[in-house]
């Protein structure tokens, strides 16, 4: 079950209807990070009344833990977690390239130190399709050759290229599995770093063996400049396929969704949310705010008072920064919901302004609003 | 507002109704322990929907974070925390007794050092009382002076009899404030250590300056022997007024709530339910279970089968064991609410059972199972 409907355009952003197995997905949209299979502190029910249509999990993580086999015997992630909607999974390229421990790349697959025991294990394209077969979520994730950001041309040619040989062998096993023809499918990843050329003969070649449901956009976000994102964005958008959401890996933070949707992005996903949410920081329509700071002490405002989160309608904010000061985890929660809630609102009113043909201007006005810091 | 009426007994065990400003408590009942204004990690909803009708916040805590004057600026615990049902403070006196930290007793009150920033303070019975009208709960309790479980009889007695002056202090501050009359009651401490001479002597002496709505045990449950506490109950129970509550303070693990409601206590609190849960230790009625136990990987059975909280009515346990193991602090709170939700069915049960006139034969058969650990 996969379909992808455009409701409206305004430019590049795109309106959409993403149905998926486990329900369907109204674009642009955040997709919360629950790396474990559980978004960090949070109960499904508090990400789903946050408003999240879609949340992410990751290979790599449950493979170590608990290991792709008991959650399989479980009956898939959605039974494991409990969460009942829409699952993506990413692949484990990213996790096997970017943390700390050893490893060795070589054609058929990635050798790594697991960051849990320091035993050593391998993935391949073969074994993460697999994994993701297992763990039975809707989208599943190609294994991509991730490089370094702002890699020089032929290290970030040659992470392009292995990427591509790599998405024809996820192609190849996806299709081959018992479990083809359930309803998972399979999106692959353009990379080829911060150069306009490669990037484009990453998506020349990805779209080459597709058919795809969904184009995914990985490597950006990474320490680049906004000016090289935006471009690298710019310079895909006019050769994606109109029908296939375009998910932008890792991004991001609030003005990111609305530089990203105008660009033609449909779907993000990043950990700022709740990793910001955890160390006291939350987003207002006028930029950041330390939820420990001695300015809300005492305070009988809501934290944002324009938001409709659970925790925005429930507390006051002098007792989500009490709660900081003496440490209790509740704290994590609430912020973290709150933030969540925010990128999603952000997508919410971005499709409903997309519909309405004022996407553009109010983009601009958001924008202008969160980095001055009006109050 | 303050009314108690007795629906039942079966031997010293009671069933009653404690009727308070902000609502009505069945009892016999476990309240939850907010000791800095929040149950550790819980949402007041995550609260309520565990069946509590009464929760606990500390003076001494909110003395020091964020301070009193702060709380009563912000409307009161209730509004600070927005916990709307009925609430109860201590006064202080186990914690300026109790935590780490130089201090110095005379008969006008304590001198503490804060073991937040290790300032030095002063905690007076009048003090205490004043802090706590500030906090406006229902319930406030007198400043007691506690002393070290087991002391020798001249140490409990001198704890003893300064109890009761400070008592008499705490009563006359209390009727002198402002607020008296606006609906908070406060209830004494009976002191004395193991000793049942003092302890009778402490009653006496207490009742002597009534009437009361409440009368507390204090001293108990730290450390000494669980037939000593038993003696000290069964000294007591015949002597307290039947028409007032009984509230054995900080007491304690589910077959203490059994042994207590047997000897006439009413209410009962304790930190064991969070910090158990916290530490991944669960309550079951054959006993506990480690959660993180490799025995719980992949099962998809509930934690308890038998209970109807929200952890055991929603999440398999080998996802709550995964939840330890990657640590992910969901994990606390899912556990800590099963506990909670565990006392607080053996306050229902009790009271279901105490109306049928069949309270003796389950207890002495939920005990058996218990420490049996019959699966």
């Amino acid at each position: 079950m996969f379909e992808f409907h455009l409701d409206a355009t305004a430019g590049p952003a795109r309106a959409g209807r993403l149905v998926l197995p486990h329900g369907t997905v109204l674009t642009p949209a955040f997709m919360p990070v629950g790396t474990h299979g559980v978004v960090r502190g949070l109960h499904p029910a508090d990400v789903r009344r946050a408003g999240a249509q879609i949340v992410l999990a990751n290979t790599y993580h449950l493979h170590l833990r608990p290991g792709e086999d008991v959650i399989a015997a479980m009956g898939g992630l959605h039974a494991f977690t409990t969460w009942d909607g829409p699952m993506l999974t990413d692949s484990g390229g990213f996790q096997v390239f970017s943390l700390e421990g050893l490893r060795r790349v070589e054609e058929g697959g990635v050798e790594f130190t697991s960051h849990i025991d320091g035993s050593v294990r391998t993935l391949t394209p073969e074994r993460a399709v697999e994994i993701q077969a297992a763990l039975a979520a809707d989208i599943a994730m190609a294994f991509d050759h991730v490089v370094p950001g702002q890699a020089p041309y032929p290290l970030a040619l040659e992470g392009m290229e292995r990427t591509l040989r790599w998405l024809e062998r996820c192609k190849a096993r996806h299709q081959a599995l018992p479990s083809a023809g359930s309803g998972q499918t399979l999106w692959p990843i353009v990379q080829g770093g911060t150069h306009d050329e490669l990037r484009l003969r990453s998506l020349e070649g990805t779209l080459a063996l597709g058919p795809w449901t969904g184009v995914a956009i990985g490597g950006l976000s990474v320490g680049e400049p906004k000016e090289v994102m935006h471009r690298v964005l710019e310079t895909l958008e006019p050769m994606l396929p109109p029908a296939a959401p375009r998910y932008l890996m890792g991004v991001g933070f609030p003005p990111d969704l609305l530089d990203g949707i105008a660009r033609g992005v449909d779907l993000f996903d990043c950990v700022a949310a709740t990793r910001n949410g955890r160390h006291g920081t939350a987003w207002l329509p006028t930029g950041r705010v330390n939820v420990k700071g001695a300015a809300l002490k005492g305070s009988q405002e809501p934290l944002d008072p324009s938001c409709d989160c659970e925790t925005c309608t429930t507390f006051p904010r002098g007792y989500l920064r009490h709660l900081f000061m003496v440490e209790d985890m509740l704290a994590l929660r609430l912020v973290s919901i709150h933030n969540i809630r925010f990128l999603i609102r952000l997508g919410e009113e971005a499709r409903r302004r997309i519909l309405a043909g004022t996407f553009e201007d109010w983009r601009r006005g958001w924008l202008d609003r969160y980095h001055r810091g009006d109050t």
